[in-house]
């Protein structure tokens, strides 16, 4: 029995789920504990903490002076330690397993013991994604001096496309600057793909191997991934999360020229550039200051979805254009053979409205809503919301990146040699 | 009758071709003549001349000092005044009408008669589209000089695709940046598409307004448009040519932010900028030295669809790959309402193996390539490549941008008034 951490660090958050787990065998659905972290970019941040299902923080504001990753590790990790309750963390030593999620693992194509080598090589990769690596690098810089003795283990959020072909994965530009520089496709959100590949290859009772799929991580940020024989094969995401899909504050996939016509100098660093952050203020504007927040004011795609104001109604039915393109895609690029088309993450789980909307335009490839289960709070695992006799079945599933971090860490082998 | 010149500035090209029409009808399908100069930027220069479709000067090489899009201009005139064989144009007052391909025509819906208002708004908008804009700008100035009384018209690859609904043409980006620098989609390839729908609701024999097509105009520029009923719904380009399909030297729709990993300095001026000719260096890039040029050194498709070198192969896997995307995505756009799959441009006509791999990869739309009908050669205005009782109708279009714009002037009572 080990005491494995799932470690998710946003840009101002950081997440620890607590999970155990016997040699070769995935952890109970549901984790001992989880405890959160928001707002380290607007102290006071906040605390959160659940504990076997049961909210026992919420909200509680901390203290001014945790504003970086480090600091609200060490207060997560306090948290856990302190909760008499939670006796399966009472010492440092009991937690053996720090899974991070990272979001750019280059050409790692597995998770990764963190050794020297791997965390120089993960150093170097911050340059493919500075905005997105920065924050998990840090803290695994704070797990390594607070738990010297755990495993700590790097879990890509790339590593799922690393199936991806190459002629969907390369881009039409010179061979030589691709290579020299590892410019490719890599595709994102693969923890999340991997666990809905997983959960509907068991709820429809397939062989994974036999599995295609049409899979929609939609939450701020938001992707589609075509998945063929149970390995990715098309990701709407490219070099970096910016590509494909618009998000909360992502503009996604606009014409690679735009950007320069907002200003002659977007190319230069951004002001808010630090030492290890190197962006240019066209990166800083297509990720951070476009998506439906530029659009409508909100990041809240509920709120969106639910309004008439023109703008929200704008950004919604522009959200549906842009969702269904990608299922007509991967539709033509999986030959057709598509077991279902599965709606996850925070949006496809919550708006019933999205969901309605995006199957009825791609009803003419044969899926088919069902009002009455599509209306249903979405419980299990995975859910059926087509109709019944549909051509292709329509699914939610509850993506679950924290449990999937420790399932694949409790079955890799070379972390129970031990 | 009047006589009526289409001229398309290319980049180191100039075409001109000559039409005679009648008020309000379209003018023959073939030019009288036609006259061409290649090779501006790498001289000497060579013209080719053909009249009544034969062909009369092939690559003849010409003066070296002609270099500039003005030079060429003369030239072309002086080809068709000089030639006693062509009494249509036996002095400068015989044309009436000149007609200038613009690539980007921003918020014009129409085709324009440029006027001194016109003139100063289509410099204005070649900060838009300066790689594009630059050239055509220079011909009409030369055309204004050399025959001040003909009426000179700006016609649009953009105006085809004003009708392209809100939710499809904007960006998420902050939508007051959008609204003051004019930043959408606005597609373009818009003359070949006009055609290609006037040719396709002829040959299917319905009124145009109750046609819906997939089109693709594939040569060293590609596209793919959504056409409903008659009217532009989507384009694969955006802002400017650049996103979308990869193009001879065009990457097409990339990570947008990709080419920041070219080189810290991408987003300054190009040192080839001019004072007329503002890009960065990032543009030059994306624009003219990627695409399958960059993959494989050649810019001709047909020489990459037929080898065996695995960078070719990667090249031709790759644009099947996006082509099809495009027409997925379509397919759902559009409802699966499709009278037809439509090939046309250069590589859609010629390349029988480009558009086989392109119909069998979506078949499951209910596309079916004929095999026999598909490797006839392409005579007809339209042809059937298609499968007899297939689902859905697939064609071929020889589609006539100079023809186009002629027909349109021919058309204008505007320039009838006379």
């Amino acid at each position: 029995m080990k005491v494995i951490l799932s470690i998710n660090a946003g840009s101002s958050s950081v997440k620890i789920s607590v999970y155990t787990a016997k040699r070769g065998q995935p952890p109970p659905q549901q984790a001992l504990a989880e405890a959160q972290i928001n707002g380290l970019t607007a102290p006071p941040a906040q605390l959160k903490y659940v504990r076997g299902g049961q909210t026992i923080l919420k909200d509680q504001a901390v203290d001014d002076k945790v504003s970086t990753q480090d600091d609200a590790f060490k207060l997560l990790l306090k948290t856990f330690l302190d909760d008499s309750e939670l006796p399966q963390i009472s010492s440092k030593d009991d937690i053996e397993i720090a899974c991070h999620r990272v979001v750019h693992g280059g050409d790692y194509t597995t998770a990764r013991l963190i050794n020297l080598g791997t965390y120089i090589h993960l150093e170097e990769l911050t340059d493919l994604a500075p905005l997105h690596n920065v924050k998990a690098l840090q803290i695994v810089k704070s797990c390594i001096s607070e738990l010297p003795d755990a495993a700590n283990v790097a879990y890509f959020d790339s590593q799922f496309h690393a199936t991806i072909p190459e002629h969907i994965h390369t881009y039409p530009i010179n061979p030589e600057v691709a290579r020299n520089n590892q410019l490719r496709k890599y595709g994102f959100h693969g923890i999340s793909y991997q666990f809905i590949t997983n959960a509907v290859a068991q709820f429809l009772d397939k062989n994974t191997r036999d599995l295609n799929i049409i899979a929609l991580h939609l939450g701020s940020g938001a992707s589609a991934c075509a998945i063929k024989a149970g390995a990715s094969w098309d990701n709407s995401m490219g070099l970096t999360p910016l590509a494909g899909l618009p998000g909360a504050t992502r503009s996604g996939s606009v014409d690679p020229s735009l950007v320069f016509h907002y200003a002659s100098d977007v190319g230069k660093l951004s002001p808010s550039s630090t030492k290890e952050l190197h962006i240019s203020r066209a990166e800083e504007i297509l990720n951070q200051e476009s998506g439906w927040k530029a659009m409508t004011g909100t990041t809240n795609f509920g709120v969106i979805a639910s309004s008439e104001q023109p703008r929200c109604k704008l950004a919604f039915d522009m959200m549906v254009d842009r969702i269904c393109s990608y299922v007509g895609s991967y539709y033509v690029s999986l030959g057709g053979v598509v077991d279902a088309l599965v709606f996850a993450g925070g949006i496809g789980e919550k708006s019933d409205k999205l969901r309605r909307c995006v199957v009825e335009q791609v009803a003419c490839l044969g899926f088919e809503i069902d009002d009455e289960r599509n209306a249903k709070p979405v419980v299990d695992t995975v859910q059926e919301i087509g109709k019944e006799g549909a051509k292709h079945r329509t699914l939610v599933c509850l993506t679950d990146e924290q449990w999937e971090m420790a399932r694949g860490c409790a079955e890799n082998p070379d972390l129970w040699r031990s």
